[in-house]
């Protein structure tokens, strides 16, 4: 499932940035995979906390599996947005700052890879290294709302392109959250420590 | 926990239309108490799940009140949003589309209402009443959209204002959508079916 939305993350901004028609296309069609497998995981773990009766440590991990299955079906949510906003944007012709989006997706798409292996490994060293990241996302996303709001300000041709870059930042933006969410929940099944809200870095903007 | 998340929600938006600097800065007091509430609900149901080994039926409610948190402790950070976004808008005119804004934080409010409610009751039919309301409220997104979209093209003047309250209607879309999944869960655990992805109604815009 890791995999899949993985993926699809890659591929609707491959739509975006390679004008990919196709791979904005499979994202949509790989969202039905994703539910389907969220509802199956679901009920696989539900099953087993009732049998199985498991001690207080992996009831820890079961339920963490539980939240990170709800973070990776909520990914391919928004990698689904980032598809179909870009769909609507193949043929308009994309400003300069999308040097800024380009970074803020390899960021983001680290943070999710690094997430992943560090719940797959159990390992809180990886899961803490991962949420250094997301400053840098915010950091990113600050950047593009000024550079798109400058523009939107210069012309009004703008504003269909710059509320739809807005939109890709804002989207990447919670996939970085989730990516978060999962290093945290890592954290929690490793270390028994609850790290969340100690570092909440601010609202959408 | 319902009650203070559904007070944020309306102050936040009091913070909006009626220009109430105090609810806006309340909400964002009253998150630090909504996500202490999370992490003791999470914990005692953990140890509820280990401790009394619940059966299928019972063990389906634990899992739905961990979701149910969750949407609960991010509609209070949607709340915030909305305030924190309020804030930086008391001293401006505000457009028409207001009333837009008005109407779709009632429906929304509703729907957070109802959800508790459903809940609260293990009423899977007021669920089911509100899952009708999740179209209404895109609805009323999209039409904000189009009036501030063309507000930010006539006037360049409008697009800070715009932007805002675009924002503060994709939060309220948000907070509507958890309101769903609260919904979702409550049929689950009343019916033990999954409504889940057979109603999506679309990605943020």
């Amino acid at each position: 499932m890791g995999n899949v939305v993985a993926r699809s993350i890659h591929r609707s901004i491959s739509c975006l940035l390679e004008g990919s028609e196709n791979d904005g296309r499979q994202v949509i069609e790989d969202e039905i995979r994703v539910n389907q497998m969220q509802i199956e995981l679901d009920d696989f773990v539900a099953t087993l906390m009732a049998r199985n009766q498991p001690v207080a440590r992996d009831m820890r991990l079961l339920i963490s599996v539980l939240k990170i299955n709800s973070d990776l079906e909520r990914m391919g949510d928004l990698a689904v947005n980032i598809a179909q906003r870009s769909l609507t944007l193949l043929h308009e012709s994309v400003p300069e700052t999308v040097h800024l989006i380009r970074k803020m997706a390899e960021v983001s798409e680290e943070m999710v890879r690094l997430s992943l292996d560090a719940f797959v490994q159990k390992n809180a060293s990886l899961a803490f290294e991962l949420l250094k990241n997301d400053d840098e996302v915010d950091r990113l996303r600050d950047a593009i709302y000024v550079e798109v709001t400058d523009a939107m300000h210069r012309d009004s041709a703008n504003i269909h392109i710059g509320l739809g870059l807005m939109s890709v930042a804002r989207n990447l933006e919670r996939i970085a959250d989730h990516a978060t969410n999962i290093a945290e929940d890592v954290i929690f099944v490793v270390h028994g420590a609850d790290v969340r809200h100690h570092r909440e870095t601010g609202a959408e903007t």
